[in-house]
Parts: structure tokens; sequence; C-alpha cells
């Protein structure tokens, strides 16, 4: 990645260049492995707890080609902090809501070719069922693959406040609560973690695990259009 | 990419050092995806608007390893603006034949695996239909996942003059005009933007519709030889 | 790779510089090829061979950015050598198993798609059977494609003393024992060499052969649920 | 790639650097793709024409870390032109009886999974059959996209000699003599040109040929084990 000035020291930015230069970073890895192509995707981290606030990706950004200021730190209503920063992504707060859970630090968005697949075929189902592989251990929480993780997908709307609240009844569920990650129907995915490399690692297994499971249909017969 | 010498303050090349290393850039990326593999393929941005003048891929080159030297300044009609210059490619009437457009300020001709089988396998439907992708909004002009593409596919010729004369047609129907891009059958994909950067989004956010196509497809079931 | 400094002289790591380095970038090749995802995955090579240490990667490491720091040295019960050292895998008595062995220098646990997903379709019939392919020669000891490999299938657990026994008693198997590697049902594949070298190039035989296995079965039909 | 020391002014290999790290570079390239993994695959290039000699890659060496010592000279009868040089590979013959075509100027060796699985897979029609494709014109000769090429495969043998005898009727047969390339069943692939870059256009080109087949194929219900 080319080196790029520091944000002037008057830039609600200065200040977080270590934690910009990681979310380029990944922004560079996730534009490689195919999941956040064209300006798709967000990645956001946590710099202030109380009051909530994020450095997030400006909207309309290369993901490939991030510079130091594709950012924007906004409050927990999305709104950016202070006036003269680029827009932020109209997908903004489905990053407070999940920033606002107690021990998040960072939230990446994404969009995979099976993400966005499995999202779609599983939709009736509610969820993409992921069961007895050991890989599930490098989710948060999870010491062993006997154990049933449900990836549950919602439907896809240009209504993000609403999809917002339905997503924090599931956040804050208190009988099954959402962990690690969810699906948006023909849209992508939404992982996070206790800090960035948590968030990156859950990537990683998700996208790893529904990859087993598309290739696993692909040897098995598919799922049929009527089933 | 190696660095190479500008060419020489007399070549109608000359001035135009930044716009001919960012398409080599683009040639290298897209032969890394598998875009562009051998000498296939062609790129082109314009460099002038009345006349029309663009600055384009010569004929022959490995895409991965383009040199300063590869490449020419073409007319309307694509041919050389000027005496001495490589060969363009017998395919440069496709490439202005998109850049007389208002707004178009790059077009980016690629030959990759999805491409090449689904312009085949929806030939007689006459197009990839693609419809409600969250992606589709990385297109210029599309705001909701509520769309539906048309990727058209164009039966393959040697004839190029009379393929470029179907385009145009398509191109300036009053009624439903050609977006974005098509299919060529058996052969690849025309892309474009109102500059390089959006011509490569395109290409990026077109091919990962088809690679959801084709994965979808796999899963339930197929398409079928009688289908 | 990031320059890192070298451990101090008193830590039971200092000599070992070139082997953790090998290790690393063993680790960051398996990660880009999409083998050792997360933090999953151990590589271990022999330090000693009387009595046997094991130089192995430290628990919960990212696989594709091991630093020096992220190594620890295990006996043949697979304790470290002294205190003070990080934890290493509880999956370390699978190494070492192996590593008693004669003529073993390295050993390496990887966890791909394919080999986590054949080795669920194909766990009744105990083996991945490979016959008849030209790369079964790239295997230590095979010198004709006129051969028949049998990649074994353990059923996962998390009880690792006790599959380390069951792996035991194939490995040290008269008539038949173990070679090259074998794979763990839902979980990945062990594999080892005289060094690393042979480590890794049976890691890379075995996942060519592997994903052949599985290609071959997507174009003939694939195997289903009843078979 | 790691510089690596010129061979000694004494070594039959002196002179010869710019050959070596063109092979070396193709070696990196083609491991990389997938397509020379573990010490597979061969690379050849013609030194002299009268008599024939080739600098072929050495026995045994891994083709991603390809030292400038890992090569040797050969004559027509696959035999070192001079002692003390490392072992050539049992298929050395395989690249001379090419080499001695007039206009054949590189040989390449390659084991793709598509080459390995489609090679057998359509070994009882005795070629994969290509046509119509857009691609084909990367072949050397092919100027139309109306062609078809019938990618021949040989059964796979240990007794080199023998093949190469079986290659070299159907090279220099009078009538449709082969072009381009041909598979070895469940082995890989052999294809050459006039010089290094243009083998390695034509093995992106048969490929990509062999890849559009085979998802083709997967998307229109495959090949049952009947047909």
């Amino acid at each position: 990645m080319t080196a790029t000035a520091a944000p002037p020291a008057t830039s609600p930015l200065a200040g977080h260049e270590a934690k910009i230069d990681a979310l380029r970073e990944t922004g560079h890895w996730l534009w490689q492995r195919g999941f956040s192509l064209g300006t798709s995707s967000n990645y956001s981290v946590v710099v202030s707890r109380d009051p909530l606030e994020l450095l997030i990706t400006a909207s309309g950004k290369d993901k490939g080609r991030l510079t130091r200021a594709d950012f924007v730190i906004v409050d927990r209503d999305g709104k950016a902090t202070s006036p003269g920063q680029p827009k932020s992504s109209a997908e903004t707060l489905l990053h407070t809501v999940v920033a606002e859970l107690p021990g998040v630090g960072a939230v990446l968005h994404t969009h995979s070719v099976w993400a966005t697949v499995l999202s779609d075929l599983f939709f009736k189902q509610g969820a993409v069922e992921i069961a007895g592989y050991e890989m599930l251990k490098g989710l948060d929480g999870i010491t062993t693959h006997e154990h049933t993780s449900q990836i549950e997908i919602f439907e896809n709307t240009q209504d993000i406040p609403q999809l917002a609240e339905q997503v924090r009844e599931r956040l804050t569920n208190s009988i099954r609560p959402l962990k690690h990650g969810y699906l948006i129907r023909k849209h992508g995915m939404y992982t996070w973690g206790k800090d960035l490399d948590e968030a990156r690692r859950h990537v990683e297994i998700i996208e790893f695990l529904l990859e087993c499971t598309a290739r696993r249909l692909m040897l098995t017969g598919g799922l049929h259009p009527a089933s």
C-alpha cells in the first residue's frame, strides 16, 4: 500500500492513524480475497465507548485502495461527530447497532460470492446451519466441534433503520441472541469481534464454513428449487 | 511492474504516461484475476473528445506485462492518428463505438471463464438476467437492489464492423439502451465507465454477479441441455 | 513478512531462528492457499531426537502472521521443556506421536475446504482412495502412478490423547502402516516428511489429489446421500 | 525470487543465465497458478539447434523455488552434454521429441487439476474437443473462433521412450499432426511454442479452455459414468 500523509492535526481523524492503517490493510486483504469488490463493504472500529464513537469507512470508496482520508468518525446515531468529514455509508446504523454491544471493538461488512448465494438459497429456512466442524472453534466462545451455529439471514432492504431495529432485537434477545455474524439476503455478511483481529478471524472462519457448506452440497446433489 | 522509460517527446504517446501506466496496472490486475490471459483483451481511455481520440492497447501484447510502448492513439474510425505506431486490435471499433457515447471515459474488454461459459449457455435467452442483488448498486445509476439488469449477448463474429453496428444500435436505442456492459458469445465481455476507475468497478461487479449466477445454478441443478 | 528481533539468548528458542523463520514462511504460504485460516493449524519440526524435542507453533496464533515469539519447544509428552514459554496447542500430542517415527523431521496440520468436506463424505468408507494419478509419485517412496493410496479418516474428538493412541496404532501397524498423512473428520489433515520441505510437498500433493477427487466427482454426478 | 550467484564460468550453464532466470520465473508463476505443485513439471528451452541441445530443469526440484543450479543441458537423446551436471527428469525425452520439430523453442510440462481430471474423463473419446471459442485465437496459427481443436490424450506410462515414440508419430503425422499441446491421462499436459513466451501463452490458453469445458459441463449436468 502506498504511504500517505497523516491527516492534519485539526482533523477528527488525527491520532487514529494506526487504526486507519489497520482498516486500510484489512480492506486490501478482503478485496484480494474477493469479499469486498468494487466500492461495496464497510469496516469500523470503536474509538470511544462512552459516548460511543466509531471510526468507519467513508461511502463509495474502493476497498482495495483506501487512503487515509477515506474515513469518518460517527456517533451512535451514525452521524459524523464534526462537520467537514466525508459522508459515511447508508449502512452505518448496521455498524453502530452491533458496536453498542459490550465487548465489541470492530465490525466488518463483506460481500462474498458464497455468502451472497447461500443467503438466498437458505432464506426460507431462516439460517445456514453449520454443525460439527472443528473450525467452529475459531469463533469466540466455542470450545468444541460438537456445536451447531445458525448463521441467520435477514431480508434485504434499502430501509436501513428498520433493518437495524430487526438486528438489534436479535442481538439483544435474552434467550438465543445473535452471535458472531449474520447474513442479509443476496447482499452479504456482517461479522464482529472484540477487536479488529477477532473480527477478521470471524470473517475467515464463517466464509470457510459457508464454502464447506456450498461445496458439500455440490458434491451431494445440491439444493433443488422445490426443496 | 518494471519501470520503463517514457516515450520520446515526438511520440504521439508523449504526455499520456499517467494514463498509460494506469492501463498497464489495470492489465496486470485483470491478468492476475484470470480475466485477460495470453494476449487476449483490450483496454482504452478517451484522450480527446472533439475530435474523438482513444489511447488503446496495441494488438497481440501480453496483458500481464504491458510496456509503455504497447499502446496506440486512434481516431473514431479506429485508425492510428499518426504513422509509426504499433497496430491496434482488430476489435478497436468495438471500443470507439462505446467511447462515442457522451460521458464514457474508458472501455475494458475482458475474457473470464464465467463470462465465456454463461454467454453460451444463455445465448438463446439473449441475455443473462441478474435481479435482486445488492451488488447491482455498484453499477452506475442503480440505487436499489430491486432492479433487474439484462447483460445482453451478441453472437460472435470475425466481422467487427458489422458487430460494432449491432452494438451501436443497442447503445443508442431510444427505449431501453444497453447500459454498463454486454457479452459476446464464447468470447468475453465489454464494459465501460465515465473513467477508468468506474470501468474497473463495472468489471468487478458484473464478474461477481456472473459468478453468483453460475454458482447458484450449480447448487440448484444447473441448466440442462434441453432448457 | 516483517523482520523481528531474535529471541533473547536465554530463551529455549535461541539458536532455532532459521527453523522458526522457515515455519513462519510456511504458515504464511498455507494461509495464502486457504489451508490455515484464522488461528487454526499447527506446524512442528524435530529439533532433538534423543530425547525427542519439537519446535511447535504456540496455541491460538494467526498462521498468516506468526512472529518469532509464537513458538514453543516441547518434549515427547507434549510438555514445554522449560517454564515461561507460551502454551502449545491441545493437539501437540498428534505431532509428537508422528515425530517419534524414525525419519520424521516435520509435521504439518492444515484445514483446507476439500480435506474438510471429503473427510466427511468418505467417512463411512474409512478413507479417500486415490489411484492411478502420476502426482502420487510426489509422495515419498512411490515410484509409479500404478499405485493406490488410502488417505485414512479418523473420527473427530476433543479427546486428543485417545486420538493420538489410535493414530499411533495405525502408524506402527506391522502390515499396512499409515503413510504420508491422514484426515480427521470435518476437521483437517496431518502430513509429515523427513524435513519441512518434504512435509510441504506432501501437503501440496495430497491437497492436489483431494481436489482432483472432488472435482471429478462434481463432473460425474457426485456422491449422493444414500451412497 | 532470491538473487543467486551465476554458475562458475566452467559450468555448461555459463552464458545461459538469462534463459535460466526466465525458466525460474516461469516455474514460480506456474507454481502460483497451481499448475506445477511439489516437484512435478519440467520446462525446457532450445539452446542449440544443430546439434540439438536443450536447457531443462533438473529432476526433483521444487518448481516454485528453482535456483540457478537446478538445470541441465541435454542432447537430443536426453543425455547430459557433459559430466557433473544434475540428473534431468525421466521425462526428458518428451521434451526432446517436441524440440526436434522445426520452429519449437520451448516446451512446458504442467499438472493442473483440470488437465488431470479431464484427461481421464475424456480418455475414451481420445481427446478433449474444444470448438468455437474466441480464445482459440491465442493458439499459434488459429485466426478465427470457427475452429475445432482436439487436445489429444495419451495413456500414462512409466515407459517414457515408448510414449515419446507415440508422441513423435502424432507430431510428424502428415495429415493431421499434433499442434500446440497434448494431455497424458491422469498426469498432465505438454505444450510448446516458438519461444518461452509463446509456450507460456499456450499454457494459459489451453488451461483456460479446459476450465471453460469443465465448468460448462458442471452447469449442464456433467459427464455421467455411463457416458
